[in-house]
């Protein structure tokens, strides 16, 4: 039975003092505000409404709605990783948080601050077990650095504050606040003091110098570079020390985001295939982390090595991810006596491709077109091969991956890294299959007119797949094929794009491509092409 | 580092004798077939890939796609539901189950038994953390009566065995059963026996007796049926009871399946809103439970109880879910000396409804249309309101419903049960935002040509929450009518069906709904009507 003195309702009523009293929801939407956090993609329910109410009436936070939790926690994870700060979700219950899982767990690999609010039964409903009723908090602790169910009005706010202390701890992650209906309706609310952002902590001098005496030993060294470390500034200082010490400069096969384009440094990564992997990095006998896990195959294949370097290698750590990185590299440089290096000069651009649709065409294409400052999300393992290194010398853009293999995170990501960066075109090079998670991104483009040109590379099968198949040695039959090709029927992605409200277009040639890919890059609000491959 | 002695991927290699030895996954699908399992919703990955090829050599899983595990999940629940035996899931990894939890939640909550069968990293591969590596088991957990990771391929036969009969248990659950890739490659596979079904346990002369006792003590005496109750047989008994002691029959508010309209007997459910509920159900004494838990309100609402009956009711157990209930019921029919009872008569139906749409005018010509034998998924709390009382008198027919509240279950609820059902019209009553959760279902209806009736009903809103902000005592403003409000721009459903390959109408009235629910149901394959509301 309910405490009845509890569950009185009383948001938002007149105080003894005649003040109006905060309700715990209230004190929550005032802490995000104070903590900086100012953007909030939703997909609500009823255990949410209070919360919903008090946005309401506090104004601040730019609301976004995702038509499935997938697009709410995909778009917080591209939105934090342009903005550099964290935005909130608000999901609905335990299973709200499931469908959102996938994207929090690429999110989690990305090392991305996302101030993950799920709503949840009172506190004082919870034991009777209604159906919504589910672990929330054993589903959100796997992709969480921090968890936490809220227990009354007065503390929701200081654990806001807590939450964005932790998500933006060093490398970043995910602050999961568990939110009881109770606790956003009970009076008594106090807005929660922003914490000061825990120190990202320097590596140690003998870090630095190991890898300085490593890499002065001459033998074959790799440089692993993840996270922070791929911004602009700790590139250069990497390309010093490369430079001075022959040392192979690499970068994990998925990143969260990389800047790159013309007039800046370019780092290959780990290639997917372990085969590949291996035949590229041989002979190599030290491997120097710079934030990076030692480098894994994506999967186990039978009779095959995990490790993508020679098994002999030994492993370095110059900087934990919760280090700072682009410091350490710095200071290696430094060590090294490392003299500044310039970037070599871009080859002029060879145009836009023509004629049938390759992966090298479209690449040629996007390096002939892609606009200034753009935002690349590429999702696309199989046919987007040449994507990476076929636009080492287009214009200056971020370049943001799927980091955990959970596929569906690109047109989330691109929807949020929009609306983090208005001013720049964020170009989504999506495959089909992986498209189709989470297809709903395209009505919050098209709702919040976010400048995004979408190509969704439309080879209709799970052609990552195949290759996979055949490298376990069958020859394929109706059975597999039917669970591998993602045609019969076909899907039309300009049906489905304006199904949402939002504009497309087919192309079956690289002339075509090219006609809507300047065009959509020249508008405002987003566009889809579906190019046919 | 790698077993090397373990990863040899020995799969279907030749053994000393000369005869082919079995992989794990060859074991498995065997193992499956044997138990009676011969139908697979899949959206395999890499780590499943041997699995896949399993199925190509092995005839007789039938085996369907999804474009989203939300849809194969929840298509294993519909499959179940009608063909009163599992089906398995094929899912890809730990992000793959967590996109298929929620309507796993919907299935656990249903008692629904699926294998559930989730591929995983190699053994060996694990303990690298590669980025997909996730907590299969941990996401896993609270969803499932069973959960096991297989360790090698000469036992998952045998686990498997396990699984179903596990699953199969009264009252029915999910199974999970995860498979790391390595046991699936490995030779050495061995089918596992099938596993006898385990017993249902009866209920004591004790619980009879006691329910008859208060049966004939005049109070006034709630018995709420859930489960397997809700077949044609035991709600015969239970009028049996109802008519001789003047007892209230009722059902919980969502159902897994029920079986109803003319010629049987109808029971009402517990209605939605708590207070509504309190009215209907005032005065009642004593609640017998057969197979359902004590009715709770679907969530806490400030100074309301979370219970639908009144607070001095005492509850009495007649049977718990995983014991005979329709057993329980003759026998309580016999105990107290209940004559049979015929059906009352139906009322003539009123033909179609012409006009506007409104929730009754759509129950009419349900009324009047429902092919028989029709299983109807419903999944529109707000606009369905009228339906389930609406519907009385149509054709005999089965009725399914979204048990855990998870919404995004009634499109793959239709595809699994038209699955199971081939020469049964489904008819899918989806609320347009909720049907926006998985509406890759389509598609996977497009391809293995189900006979399913879906009407969109077209709102544009979450019309619930709506109401639910009302309750807040809130007058809504921008930011939360932007949450509730799914217009801006409108859904077109018609487009979205065309672009997954389903033919698709609109209509804005009841006559244009007659004529396409009318000729919808009378072809072969999926079609979708939009019903603008």
């Amino acid at each position: 039975m309910p405490n009845t003195d509890r569950n009185q309702g009383s948001h938002a009523t007149q105080g003894n003092n005649g003040q109006s009293e905060m309700n715990g929801a209230e004190s929550l939407v005032k802490t995000l505000l104070a903590c900086g956090v100012d953007t909030c993609f939703a997909n609500p329910g009823t255990s949410e409404m209070h919360f919903v109410a008090a946005l309401d009436r506090i104004p601040g936070m730019r609301c976004v709605l995702g038509l499935f939790e997938g697009v709410v926690t995909g778009a917080a994870d591209g939105y934090a990783r342009m903005a550099d700060k964290p935005a909130a979700t608000l999901l609905h219950c335990g299973p709200g948080l499931a469908n959102g899982l996938a994207n929090l767990h690429n999110a989690r690999r990305a090392q991305t601050p996302v101030i993950n609010i799920v709503g949840d039964q009172a506190t004082y409903h919870r034991p009777f077990d209604a159906p919504l009723t589910a672990d929330t908090e054993g589903w959100a602790r796997p992709v969480s650095v921090w968890t936490r169910t809220a227990t009354d009005a007065a503390s929701v706010g200081a654990d806001a504050a807590t939450a964005v202390q932790a998500a933006c701890a060093a490398p970043g992650g995910v602050a999961s606040l568990i939110l009881p209906s109770d606790v956003c309706w009970d009076a008594g609310g106090k807005v929660g003091v922003p914490l000061a952002p825990l120190p990202v902590p320097k590596v140690s001098p003998d870090a630095v110098q190991q890898a300085a005496r490593l890499l002065r030993s001459g033998q074959p060294t790799l440089i692993v570079l993840a996270g922070t470390a791929l911004r602009e500034v700790p590139l250069a200082d990497a390309h010093r020390i490369a430079a001075a010490t022959d040392a192979r400069l690499i970068t994990p096969m998925s990143n969260a985001r990389v800047s790159r384009g013309r007039g800046r440094f370019n780092v290959d990564r780990v290639p997917y295939s372990g085969d590949v992997a291996r035949d590229k990095l041989a002979g190599i006998r030290n491997v120097i982390l710079v934030g990076a896990p030692p480098p894994v195959t994506f999967f186990a294949y039978p009779g095959k090595s995990p490790r993508p370097y020679p098994e002999d290698a030994e492993i370095h750590v110059l900087a934990r991810p919760e280090q700072d990185l682009a410091e350490a590299l710095a200071r290696l440089a430094d060590e090294l006596g490392a003299p500044s290096v310039s970037v070599p000069a871009s080859v002029a651009p060879r145009g836009i491709a023509k004629g049938a649709v390759t992966s090298e065409a479209v690449a040629q294409t996007l390096t002939a077109l892609l606009p200034e400052q753009a935002i690349v999300v590429e999702e696309s393992v199989s046919f987007g091969r040449a994507f990476y290194p076929g636009t080492v010398h287009a214009a200056p853009h971020d370049w943001l991956q799927l980091t955990g293999g959970a596929i569906g995170d690109g047109l989330p990501l691109a929807t949020g890294a929009a609306v983090a960066a208005p001013g720049r075109r964020v170009v989504a090079l999506q495959a089909d299959g992986s498209g189709m998670y989470t297809l709903q991104s395209l009505w919050t483009m098209a709702r919040e007119k976010l400048d995004v040109t979408v190509v969704i590379l439309a080879n209709r099968k799970y052609a990552i797949l195949l290759g996979e198949l055949a490298g376990v040695g069958a020859n394929p039959g109706k059975t597999a094929l039917d669970m591998l090709d993602i045609g019969n029927p076909d899907l039309d992605w300009v049906q489905l794009a304006n199904g949402m409200g939002v504009e497309a277009a087919r192309a079956e040639d690289m002339e075509r491509f090219a006609e809507l890919f300047g065009m959509a890059n020249g508008r405002r609000g987003p566009f889809v092409i579906e190019l046919v491959i």
